[in-house]
């Protein structure tokens, strides 16, 4: 698999000044020497490493493009083989035409993630720097970024290796011990290691619970208004976008009929759910307002509930029932309760609101008070301390996953020593989690693992 | 202007596994290099043209991303001043952040085709050569390709080029014997002199006549499909499509409920026209189906007259009726006629419809058969001639005024000469075509001008 030759478009498809055309492998040289002249008629293989030639790409007798080639030579490039990148221009005739001519000149296309799976097998990179590229081309706030780089940088593998190496050690250690099972020896002093135990409980248990933060920050965090038509929700989010001044996107939701705003917010991805009104005319209108709101919250993290303080003044009561019933049906998720266009009102009714309605946030959507509150609030539900303090943050599920099995095992080991087992049971138990570990860093992968993984990235990567 | 530095992303936006960042300017390496940590610890500054190398873009304390660097010293780069182009991992999010960067540390956002003006500027390009770099860009079949590729390499500017200095040469003797205007000579052989505008006025005649070709290649030809539903048009088209392989692509066209495929054929754009079914249950039926056959007509340059010679085998008459209506009211547009699903036909019948309808095409979309002849009778249409002999084609609206004005002031100094006009009008008018050479290859230019050209081009290059 490893001596054929990948090629593949690296910029993103459509039209540009520019695209990157990349090919690796140990023909890469040699193909590309093939289709390139260059301007003062250098020979391609001759040239050293990181360094950029001027030239055309030729099939036959025809010139395709006059292009910049970057040679990278093994194992100082992306994936630790022969790299070449052709930088043509940004013409998607000229990309498909010089992809087609390397394909008759030897390459393969190159599947999805299939660089990235290269410099993984030729040890350029562990598996989860591998896979947090692919969050880092994803992500697209402050914080995703933030973790994917740490991850990419080795922040996340280095925590994982150093716990693995301590326990590698015990666990040596230990299964000495079983070769002098007759002498009764303890080579692994069982306080330290109980010590370690401790230690490594208290890491996985931290990095186990930041998933939900990683989640959250890595797709970010699905926030519901509802309320009445009218009520000054677009106000609301265009305020929030000025408070931030970033839009991250604008995604289709999940449902056919659901758009979502996705906002930054401090860095944090918040996805705001807007179930548009587009099956007013279908369904009873009376049945559906409920159902509707009901139908958001469920897809939701955080629901805002928004009203029309000026209208509701005289029927403050109506407002709060309706948030007793929210608030019953979803006792374990937060509400944040929004008082909207108090700019119309005055101190006495101001006073009103405050004295009927609990924990409520005046609000001016179009003035802008309470916004920042707002968005203080916000951040304040989830547990940003670990992203402050730049702690390892867990986003990726399979990472997850193999977290959970390791506590699982290290919980096994911990209740071991206390409870006197054997030598060789414990050695079983402290192997299963080393191999949970291993399982992150990519130490023990098979070939499923790592389809399933580079099957996710885009070609090219 | 020219002291600054610009930057631009020069990829196509949106995610991908790189994305390009270039900055052009003089103090591009130095601003590069505050945003920059070598891993190697090397000082950006230091480098050697065309070299590359690996590092991360920081801000503050914070790290972008790990990305590449590659150097291009004045005057070898692209712009002839110093470039620097950030390779970097595609995420849209980490594209802004780099720009934002460059912009904080001095960089200035490069208006459309920024990098291609400076690039003429500095003299590394001609204008016609700089309008080529666009006009590769949005090639997007081979023979646009071709012929933008021959312009950026130089083949349109150096035929213009030529004539220009030979008939600068003999403006300038003519020119000479006004200073000897008492002494009658004639340094400029007239006989020579008219040999010369005679061949001039040949290649320019060439050149103006190449742009209905140059036109109809860099624009795609349209063509009109034109009879009843279920006649197997989009059949046809797929047929067509299996000739060539290349989908083009498809356009929104300019009218609302227009829209065109486009397929590439020998390397020739055929724009198809569709004008969906969309106003049927608008209008009278009856009336639309004569008047948007019109309409369809009306848009194309080539009318393709489809029939389902099965159904119709027995009123061949009303076909040809048909067809005499299109004929007569455009003399002029060249029409197929095809009689389509022959393949159900027997050899009498196929007799018949030769016999009843002139110059017929026999097809069977369904089967493949008579589709090569159909590409062969579009491609007959359109005088390739020029470009399989690899002459200049005139694609640009542009130059072919400038040629047009020209050609218009060599008449003149041709009927100068029969009519022996005195020299100091002749020069005038020589000096006139002269400066419309000029402004082809931009020795005569201005501002407006140029603005014009280059905010055609993409942000970017």
């Amino acid at each position: 698999m490893h001596s054929d030759t990948i090629v593949a478009l690296a910029t993103p498809s459509g039209s540009g000044a520019i695209a990157v055309i990349r090919l690796s492998g140990k023909a890469a040289i040699s193909i590309a020497s093939k289709a390139f002249r260059s301007v003062s008629g250098k020979d391609l293989r001759k040239q050293v490493t990181h360094t950029i030639h001027l030239g055309h790409v030729i099939d036959g007798n025809k010139t395709l493009d006059e292009v910049l080639v970057s040679v990278f030579k093994n194992p100082n490039s992306y994936t630790g083989e022969d790299v070449i990148e052709v930088s043509c221009h940004g013409s998607s005739y000229i990309q498909q035409e010089i992809i087609q001519l390397f394909l008759r000149l030897g390459c393969r296309m190159a599947t999805p993630g299939e660089f990235t799976l290269r410099a993984f097998l030729n040890g350029k990179l562990d598996l989860s720097q591998a896979e947090a590229v692919a969050d880092l081309i994803s992500s697209d706030n402050e914080a995703s970024h933030q973790i994917a780089m740490q991850q990419m940088r080795g922040g996340f593998s280095s925590e994982i290796a150093k716990l693995r190496e301590e326990l590698l050690n015990f666990a040596s250690l230990i299964e000495l011990e079983l070769d002098f099972a007759e002498e009764d020896v303890e080579f692994a002093d069982r306080t330290q290691f109980k010590e370690l135990i401790e230690r490594i409980s208290f890491v996985l248990k931290r990095l186990i619970d930041s998933f939900a933060v990683g989640n959250v920050i890595k797709n970010g965090i699905p926030v519901a208004i509802v309320g009445e038509p009218n009520v000054g929700k677009s106000t609301l989010l265009n305020a929030l976008l000025n408070e931030d001044r970033a839009i991250v996107s604008e995604i289709a939701g999940t449902t056919r009929d659901t758009i979502e705003d996705e906002i930054s917010i401090g860095g944090i991805g918040f996805r705001f759910i807007d179930t548009a009104g587009i099956r007013d005319t279908e369904d009873v209108v009376e049945s559906i307002g409920i159902k509707k709101t009901f139908e958001k919250i469920d897809q939701s993290q955080v629901t805002i509930y928004l009203f029309d303080a000026y209208k509701h003044i005289d029927n403050l009561e109506t407002v709060r029932i309706e948030i007793e019933k929210i608030r019953n049906k979803y006792p374990q998720k937060p509400l944040l309760v929004l008082a909207n266009k108090i700019d119309e009102l005055n101190d006495i009714q101001l006073a009103a609101i405050n004295s009927n309605i609990a924990d409520i946030l005046l609000l001016s959507a179009k003035t802008g008070f309470g916004v920042e509150q707002l968005t203080n609030s916000l951040l304040n539900l989830i547990n940003t301390g670990a992203l402050r303090n730049n702690e390892t943050i867990v986003t990726n599920s399979r990472h997850y996953d193999a977290l959970l099995k390791a506590f699982e095992e290290i919980q096994k080991v911990q209740h071991g020593l206390e409870t006197g087992l054997s030598g060789d049971l414990l050695a079983i138990d402290i192997r299963q989690a080393l191999y949970h570990f291993g399982e992150i860093t990519g130490e023990i992968t098979n070939d499923d693992l790592l389809g399933n993984i580079f099957a996710n990235f885009c070609i090219g990567k």
